[in-house]
């Protein structure tokens, strides 16, 4: 089985559709396990490397960092997983196990840069990936395959800064943005105890974001609602990739106040320094999440019944589906099915 | 004593000179003490007053908010506090006492907004001030009164970021601009266990900023020692109140660094948004510090050994000492002498 060709489909070059193609993986190494696979959410991010965004991307690139799959091979040293294991895979897929973030479980910002996933290695859109097995998660069984995938990526993006954030009961959380990123984060803020308020400039958005356990709704840009809530948010958590103005946000927080961004917007913000000192405001970013933060997101999620709201639509359908993320269309992750 | 004279010397208008003046204070309140002062560290925040540069000042204005000095009226109700004590006052006078921020020993956040000790009552610059009980701090047995003086502000400006941001050992801390608030921060620094820089454009401050506590030196500006600083470090506290190009302090970061303001510049921060969630960064502010950390910094400095550097000055050279600081000729700190 190590020689087995994977069947995927890959961007052949920027801006490309994804066509089928069949690659030979590496030799399985003693630490690697292969997955086969039968879920993948697409995420935005597998845009910008289809489209060479960030100038890392390598051709034939075969996108997809949202995976789950059992599986079907393990390198001989591998003992915590086994084959026939449920296991999920995120954006990272290696680093450094040696500097102090490492070894803290904040392989997200290790010192030495980890890897990506689909960073010079290829992904998940295929029938299969070889992977280091310590960077594979395990599914608990309340967990659907299908609503396990975009917390893979999603899901983790607003759980490291909330769960590193929420540092008591009670804390007014604000999340700005309820797309694909926004809706799980509405969901872990309410689960760990705190009051939650959406924003969004969409009104019509309230009663879904209520249902996602939003407790109140802020329409972004109402000038008597903005008014109301100035100064009264413990922490926003900044969803959205558009530009936005981000002082009129930062205008919400409460003293000790902090504003996190995590929707990869490529701006600045002109952080006036005298309110941010008076104040003693924050402001953050966050990235993803190491392995520790990563399992326990899969497990808070199961345990609290967080899921997504997905569309599945099977993998041959793979360009519509990455058209209709492109286009903000989703509602709001998309898995794809490998049959 | 109730209704006694305090000889004061204060500002009578914005920008004026200090003179001598007395005034009747209010009726002492049962938890009022009366504190005859010794000792008066002048902040740069004193001149921010003296000239109404914040449009907060109302004259007469008897500044003064590093005040060292001895009990000698107490209200009824005082009893944690007694005649004869050696205590200090900083920056806050009071604050709302029932919000979330003051249950939790965090005043200088209160959320009603703090009282100053200078902000519409009558401060330091005198021989007695009359306040709150409970915002009075007892001055350990190990620190001189003129050495404490500067501690209520300047001290606890850097105390409380450091004290909060500094989350593990040997982490690795810059302290930008080696002055007033600087030099304190390099002995706090060291002595909470973290490897410190000093960062200054001024060449020769280094074998003093190794005397307060730094191991290593930096030159700002200096490309080849900037080069190899990028990315380094864990927390940078920046001191200086003058603009300064901060994007090359937030270089210096490493990943989940931060970057702390507490010296009051008045400009603002290009953040750059996709670095700081990359990086996991953080831009955040601090301002003096609550009750809490202001007797544990009074403890700390005395089991550390921790003391300004200062030069003592008699009280009626009170304008010669405020000029000396609006020059920056402090070295670094000055302390009048109440005869």
């Amino acid at each position: 089985m190590c020689n087995d060709k994977f069947n995927a489909y890959a961007v052949m070059e920027a801006g490309g559709k994804l066509v089928p193609w069949s690659y030979t993986p590496e030799a399985r190494g003693d630490w690697d396990i292969d997955v086969k696979i039968t879920h993948n959410g697409v995420c935005h991010t597998d845009l910008h490397m289809r489209d060479n965004d960030w100038d890392i991307s390598q051709f034939p690139l075969v996108a997809g960092h949202e995976v789950v799959g059992e599986i079907v091979g393990t390198g001989k040293l591998v003992k915590n997983l086994n084959i026939g294991d449920r296991v999920g895979l995120g954006w990272i897929r290696d680093s450094c196990r040696s500097c102090d973030h490492c070894l803290s479980g904040q392989e997200n910002i290790c010192r030495e840069g980890y890897t990506g996933l689909i960073v010079g290695h290829h992904g998940g859109f295929a029938d299969k990936v070889r992977v280091p097995a310590d960077f594979a998660y395990r599914i608990p069984d309340g967990l659907s395959s299908a609503a396990a995938a975009p917390l893979l990526c999603a899901g983790i993006t607003v759980y490291t800064p909330l769960r590193t954030h929420i540092d008591k009961l009670g804390m007014k959380v604000g999340v700005m943005g309820i797309g694909g990123l926004g809706h799980l984060a509405l969901q872990y803020a309410n689960a760990m105890g705190s009051e939650v308020t959406a924003f969004s400039t969409t009104k019509s958005k309230e009663e879904e974001a209520r249902s996602f356990g939003a407790h109140n709704f802020l329409q972004w840009g109402n000038e008597e609602e903005m008014a109301e809530a100035k100064g009264t948010f413990d922490l926003i958590v900044c969803t959205i990739s558009a530009d936005a103005d981000w002082n009129m946000a930062f205008d919400l927080l409460a003293n000790n106040g902090k504003l996190c961004f995590v929707g990869l917007p490529v701006s600045e913000m002109k952080v006036p320094l005298l309110p941010l000192i008076f104040g003693q405001k924050s402001v953050v970013g966050s990235i993803v999440g190491g392995r520790h933060f990563m399992q326990e997101m899969l497990n808070f999620s199961a345990v609290h019944g967080i899921e997504p709201q997905i569309e599945v639509m099977p993998i041959n359908e793979i360009n519509e589906a990455m058209d209709k993320v492109a286009a903000n269309k989703a509602r709001y992750r998309i898995v794809l099915e490998t049959a």
